[in-house]
């Protein structure tokens, strides 16, 4: 049994074969068609969520599987049934695997054990998720024409990382997933919303904010930029002031946006705040890669269940 | 591209073809159950509905179509996605066409064009619920055993439309479906309950109370009475005082019924409040087409895609 | 027409002929793969429901019929339309029977006269959820192997139903199942939990507490347990005073599991509150047949379909 719940805890080569697969599986979808062929897939999500959802949906669809679905708020967990007596009982019917959102980071690695079922992490509170930094490296990788057999296939790429990387789940599987593949990641955020200890990270610059010398310097040198959501309910929190103010001091705004490279690019999870992290203009620009990232979602995430249940 | 957002802009005859369509798809179902074959069809409800959803979820499977069912609620519109962006992370899996409910007037014209879809309101903030007027409208003329295929097919007839038009879709779709297919409609509404200008509607009667000698001979004289669900909730900002005293002046009770002609009908979209805008033994009474109503909301709603797509 | 409403108003011999119906379908579960054919089968849950619901779909599925989906609260329910309204609205689109769960007593005997419609109980209020209790005895009957085909069939047996008597459906359709069949029923409770009248009830004993002698000796002389769920948010009306103490006198504890008979095993109907009627070892014992239960939920539910739709 594999399973697919940190980009920290796979090695490099595991993680350029699951982005190896996610090429083949894009250029010759066909032929994997029936990889999930009469297997039930538990999508799990207790935590809500659009876009991952409909993207495991559809790259479960694209392997012919079957999908189980399962949200927490309308069932019985609001009854206080524990998850693995949920899980259990649905293993009842027969189930392959499973795919979980959960707001407490650790939950799903918890609970692939205890029903022991392989498991993919659809994002586990502030830890991990794996997909989203497979999706995003994929796209960048596609984009620059860099294929992923060779080692260290990122390396002299500048890619920066901005926003609540404290909270994020995209920020952590993405800084492990960019420096395993050789790429040199700088962070950019107030230092409210950093990691108070960064040495739990690998090997990253940091950035404080954007409106210095060498906040712009650094802006021109970069490649890609990976813009990350802003959660605007922590506000409350004084973890910043006002949302006009995050977007003066860390926003991706059309003035910022003229200072990047005619060929450096834009991600950004989706959903954006328009107007608050980006520009609603940024966001539709040419460097804007965002529909081709909702577009990759799926096939990396069919390179997952490929990579998971060989 | 085609779409159907409202009674009032589309022609007198392109509102005629919509319900020829109606009639053949009834009498002949078999010969369209492949026109949606191999597409997908969004149902984007953000406003609550069981009645019209199922409606549109039938009428899609006897096309051969498939449903992406997105609800509002559920989702990451609770985390402020904006609904362009919603559709254009659904539409990267392949989207033909838009169905939408939503509170706001105007949104679905917005959103067919901001995303090139091709579009069918499902009912839009007071503004306008089309294929309600189609399938009410198909349901009068089947009764009446009226052909769509001549200009002016309802000349002669008497309808009256009761309740509160002011905060009604259904009624506006209805009075420009109505009139624009030659039958003589009168609005009977307290005046809270009325919009303040109705110069912007085409030319109807109106009438404020039922309980006058006035108000018994129109009822007398009325081929058809169109009932409107009443918003209980509306009570509190004074549109009306009680539910006991709207049934008294407004409601279909058993008595007014009876002043009925034999031949007339009686329409309600539903749900109904019993015992407020209608008496239960006039709900099902031989008069009442309300079940027949909800049987050809799927063969009106198949003639909508039909014509939407062609 | 047949309904299966309530284990109360039907025979010994209607009870056995279900029970039959459910070995011969785990027996040969694709003798029955199409009896369901073209068959719409409306589950129309409006209280909360994991396992029941899912275990019913799995059943429709497994003969071959259709599954039509309603749930009270993300629906029209909230604008107020009645039950009645709601059912013959999806009427129109064909429908062959309806499983319902609602918090009423008596509801779904009511909309299954007013709808014509064959149905099947999933739990009215306090009063009777006869699937759990096919499947409840079928499991018993099965792990004893004991025929269904003789009457009396489990003469001798003893089986204790232990906690909130009063306010479970499960437990009135369990009494009325295992007395019909023969076995001898003790009902284990604190007198706040059980109904002021047993006269109501079929022939049972009664036990107040388990810390007494004569409670090990019943313990001892048990052949099974049926541990019923607590609803924790009861103590609030101090039917109860803390899970701890409730635990202490009538939980099924690592101790008093230790006093049963080796054979002696072990049910409830999920979810399980850990710690509180039940310890986790005890959940996973030997003893436990409750995955085994979940399991054959589906096949006893099929029986059900298969027996009221002949």
């Amino acid at each position: 049994m594999q399973n697919l719940i940190t980009i920290r805890e796979i090695s490099e080569t595991q993680l350029r074969n699951y982005l190896s697969l996610s090429f083949q599986i894009k250029k010759n979808p066909e032929q994997f068609s029936q990889k999930l062929k009469g297997k039930n897939i538990l999508l799990f999500f207790v935590e809500n969520s659009t876009r991952t959802k409909l993207s495991f949906e559809n790259a479960v669809k694209k392997l012919g599987g079957n999908i189980v679905s399962f949200a927490g708020g309308s069932s019985s967990m609001s009854k206080g049934e524990s998850l693995l007596d949920t899980v259990q009982t649905i293993q009842q019917y027969g189930l392959d695997a499973l795919v979980m959102r959960h707001s407490s980071s650790g939950t799903i690695d918890w609970l692939s054990k205890a029903s022991q079922l392989p498991a993919i992490n659809a994002g586990d509170g502030q830890h991990e998720h794996p997909t989203q930094a497979l999706l995003d490296v994929f796209t960048l990788m596609e984009h620059w024409n860099i294929s992923a057999d060779q080692p260290n296939p990122l390396q002299g790429k500048k890619v920066m990382i901005v926003g609540d990387i404290f909270h994020s789940r995209v920020a952590r599987s993405n800084i492990h997933a960019l420096t395993k593949l050789g790429a040199e990641v700088t962070l950019v955020a107030p230092k409210t919303l950093l990691p108070s200890d960064l040495s739990l990270f690998p090997k990253v610059n940091v950035l404080h904010r954007w409106d210095t010398e060498e906040g712009k310097e650094r802006l021109a040198e970069a490649d890609a930029v990976m813009m990350l959501r802003l959660q605007l309910e922590r506000q409350k929190s004084a973890f910043f002031p006002t949302a006009a103010e995050y977007r003066h001091f860390w926003g991706l705004t059309r003035e910022r946006e003229l200072l990047l490279k005619p060929s450096a690019v834009i991600l950004h999870p989706g959903p954006v705040n328009h107007g608050v992290e980006m520009d609603t203009e940024v966001v539709s620009s040419k460097k804007s890669l965002i529909l081709k990232q909702v577009e990759n979602g799926v096939w990396a995430r069919m390179a997952a269940f490929v990579g998971v249940l060989k």
